[in-house]
């Protein structure tokens, strides 16, 4: 469809909701995407743009577009939208873009560049409802409308005092049901849940998801009101931590791009390749520590295969179910014990029933009852310690304010390799050989 | 503080916000729980039941109160919260807490459990903000304010004819800006976005974040209007697909319960460390396969443990990076290819430098250049493997309708311990002995 005249491409896009055409771009190389957006109305194309997940760069449509064109997709853009889009440009572009807007948008958008990306300031949107404490009932109504023109959708309604500092807050439904002679501040609920510019986006989502909001005021440390985080924003910085939690817990830095290229994979992946090569090395160096027993007894080095391979994988199961548990909930010292507990017990016996199946295997494949006993407790003592390692390590990391999700598999296995390999080789040196 | 009288107890938890005492719960003896649930007031009780976590176990708290009180509290319950907390319960005292309902509770509730708990009716609450489309301006708002009356929140106002039948979708403040002349049917809007009642929540929740919603309706084949959702509820319903995500990738259960005993745990991840005993038993025969040649060079023993580590750490970055991208997008078979080729390249640049390494500590450390060149062709290999499988495998269980997640790590380092087994010894059996 792409080959087409223009007039046939507007009609094809014009059937679809722009989230849709945003999906729609991901398949498709970054000319078309320019001719795209191109030919859209400047509002459909603002809301591609902004509905455009970052990876896929919706900065980069900015780049070509005639000047005025941009100012004019821009300017549809929401404040904190347009924020996030300008900020992945060079500065000089950005500069250049901020001074082809009109006043009022280039200077909102100014004072939201000065936020982190990833505290609450780099989340809001400046355009918030706000009325004052001390209008009747009708004037705060026709305000709020008023107000609502600019705005594609509103939740709560910010009441401030004279300071604009913020004092409640009201729901449209609450203003309409008042009586005609009431006042605002007669109606605003006072205790309101609100953060800081500087608070992190993960408390942000955190209490969204808590106590159920549309949105949630941001406010300075004098509770003067400088915007406004809705739930949809939030969504998105969920979408965002679970990704780098996955990535974390697996051993890919947390901001590879999940569309990215082989260099930003490389780039980071190698790093946490070369640290588990570091402790791989401390493994191999326990197995050339026993060297002379596995050349008398090369039966062993398939019993340690499987060591480590049980082992690694019995610690990702603990480590994975405590990182997550974490994640939603800080445990008490008292859950943290209790956690740590039930993996051994978890280990113990996932250990002593593996051990069993291999112990057999030993006995009857082997002929060697005594190499079964020795597999037997050292597959048992390594999934105890699996287990332990993959709850424990991740819990004091928390505690000590790291990210616990940090302890990533590639840490956690070659823990469980070595002291797997020290228990085999260890035992069967002394009672085998 | 739970040692004192109740009146203490009273005024200790009425500081507290519902969802905080819910979390509080987490932390407390059942005991403990029930006191505190037994002195609160009817609404906060059931809020804070209707904010625990599915596995703390709210249903648990209504067993033993007295039916009077519990049918208060399940009373103040919206339908959709008493439904997933009753139907936890066994059939009998369900039945049980129904009859006690009065007639108009029951009769919803018991509706409601009809529905599979993982499908929007399962999700949706039957309480919902409706209007006829012939009605009037102002005749719509006193009836849209009279039904809010017994909601908390509400955000879309539906709007049906005379069957029953879902035409539209209103906002309140649309009703309000609209001339006092005004018919409802000429301010709906028509093209919006709506689910069956049998859509899994996965799509639900993938529709309420890509178009931005704070509810979405229900309705049955022909348009009748069930119930809604709302944004809140699809929040719940990601994290526990994010969770299910991570502890799938890690070889557990995705209904293994994360505070959940050890009988639980031992239940939910001994299957799949059985089903990776099988793989590795392949993965120890290829090394049997190769005794004599271990026997006679026992230094090949450590280099087998960094080449099935750095395999099986590799794969899994690839993995986790495919399974997160798949997860939050459909891949076309374009991208799918190009995802594959980027692991292909990732696979040779990593495997290339770590085999680089290991050589030179080979050449330099054991004065062998030729197991050097062994080693680094294997891990160059090995690692390539890993990446082509860790994004292949989730892509063609994607295509076949199967979860890509369950294409866990367990299953995959198999794959690339056996390959990189039979890379290194068959070569070090050719070249070296």
């Amino acid at each position: 469809a792409l080959e087409e005249d223009d007039s046939a491409l507007k009609a094809l896009v014009a059937e679809y909701h722009p989230s849709e055409i945003a999906i729609l771009f991901e398949g498709l190389p970054q000319e078309s995407r320019e001719r795209i957006i191109s030919i859209l109305p400047a509002e459909v194309a603002s809301e591609v743009i902004s509905e455009m997940d970052a990876e896929f760069h919706p900065e980069k449509l900015l780049e070509n577009l005639h000047p005025e064109r941009r100012s004019e997709i821009v300017e549809e853009l929401d404040y904190d939208d347009a924020t996030d889009i300008i900020s992945q440009l060079p500065e000089e572009q950005q500069q250049e873009i901020l001074e082809e807007l009109d006043e009022e948008d280039a200077s909102n958008i100014r004072s939201l560049l000065k936020y982190d990306d990833d505290t609450a300031g780099g989340l809001m949107n400046t355009q918030v409802i706000k009325i004052s404490m001390k209008l009747m009932k009708k004037d705060a109504l026709e305000l709020v409308i008023q107000q609502s023109e600019e705005m594609e959708e509103f939740y709560t309604i910010n009441v401030i005092d004279d300071k604009n500092v913020l004092r409640g807050i009201v729901s449209l439904k609450d203003i309409i049901k008042a009586r005609n002679n009431v006042r605002i501040e007669e109606i605003i609920k006072t205790d309101f849940v609100f953060v800081k510019a500087d608070t992190d986006q993960e408390e942000v989502a955190r209490l969204i998801s808590q106590y159920n909001l549309t949105s949630i005021p941001v406010v300075d440390d004098n509770m003067h009101l400088l915007g406004r985080i809705t739930f949809d924003d939030v969504i998105d910085v969920m979408e965002e931590e679970n990704t780098e939690d996955i990535l974390k817990i697996s051993g890919v830095s947390e901001d590879e791009e999940l569309a990215g290229n082989w260099k930003e994979a490389v780039k980071s992946r190698l790093p946490w390749l070369i640290l588990n090569l570091g402790t791989a090395f401390l493994a191999a160096s326990v197995i050339r520590y026993f060297d002379s027993s596995i050349a008398r007894m090369g039966i062993l080095a398939g019993y340690m295969v499987m060591i480590a391979g049980m082992g690694g994988n019995a610690a990702t199961q603990a480590l994975a179910v405590t990182v997550r548990r974490i994640s939603l909930n800080d445990l008490t010292d008292n859950q943290a014990y209790r956690t740590v507990l039930k993996e051994f017990t978890v280990g113990l016996i996932n250990g002593a029933s593996i051990g069993f199946v291999i112990f057999l295997f030993a006995v009857f494949y082997d002929g060697n009852p005594m190499l079964g006993l020795v597999i037997f407790v050292a597959m048992t003592g390594n999934l105890i310690i699996a287990g332990m390692a993959g709850s424990s390590i991740p819990l004091m990391l928390k505690r000590v304010g790291i990210d616990p999700a940090i302890a990533s598999s590639i840490i956690i296995t070659t823990f469980t390799d070595v002291f797997g390999f020290l228990l085999l080789l260890g035992l069967a040196s002394k009672l085998l050989l």
